[in-house]
């Protein structure tokens, strides 16, 4: 894990919430993730392979999962659906692509995603990996961003 | 999705439960997944990427999983506690690596395993994406695995 990592995550997902949901982010302090009960209510789960492998875990607050589906598919939705998991796919999707972008040396690669919902659901990674969490804060509910990378091969800076 | 991919799921995960958990396990009938409840109590996902994208998430009930640990650990374990969430994560490593081997046109690369533990805790894919689930038993305890593959790019057989 390098603390050079961490502002790719920050950036992708301040734009990709911005862009696509019109919900401006203001993000809270990056720290080691303890335990392994998920921030919010709803997880998105993108895996990297590449010079580095790892994952991102969005975990979202189900206020802010459901203004985001709406903003994204433009109607309305009142509960955990189909739809918000597919948003909440989509936007790990577009968060872990974003990053991507911004960790071009790391010649990463993504997986499909799989969303992870149900009332304290935990989420566990391997011994010896450390995960960093950012929370982030909006006016209409918060998530959180979560990521592990394990370098593999020989990164050129 | 192919009918070619079930049978690589079906042998890695007896290879790996014969092998490292000296549990046989028979097969039940594979069939397409419905609705996004997972089978069992615990869930390890690993995301594939290469000419195929998707991920292989495995579900295991509560007993099989301790004695999987124990078998795996050497020692005993009682609840959900971090070595059944590593034995879990690493099962869906060797399932995943198993079935790679089994792949290779589709020269895939794995992801680091996550796995998701809690009551009635969901797993959803994208839409458009068909996963198939094949159920098996063993005499101390039920698994399933779960798999989605979306090529991507042109395998050559």
């Amino acid at each position: 894990m390098r603390a050079a990592h961490i502002n790719p995550f920050i950036m992708a997902t301040i734009e990709v919430f911005d862009t696509m949901v019109q919900c401006p982010l203001t993000r809270g302090k990056p720290s080691m993730k303890k335990g392994n009960l998920p921030e919010h209510d709803i997880t998105g789960i993108i895996g990297y392979t590449g010079l580095a492998e790892g994952c991102v875990v969005i975990s979202i607050s189900l206020p802010l999962a459901l203004h985001a589906t709406s903003m994204m598919l433009g109607k309305e939705v009142n509960g955990i659906d189909h739809d918000v998991i597919d948003a909440v796919g989509e936007l790990a999707n577009m968060i872990a692509g974003q990053a991507k972008k911004h960790l071009e040396a790391l010649k990463l690669r993504v997986t499909l995603p799989t969303v992870v919902s149900g009332r304290s659901h935990h989420i566990g990674y391997p011994e010896g990996v450390t995960a960093m969490c950012i929370p982030f804060d909006g006016e209409l509910g918060s998530m959180s961003v979560e990521f592990a990378l394990v370098e593999v091969g020989t990164v050129v800076v």
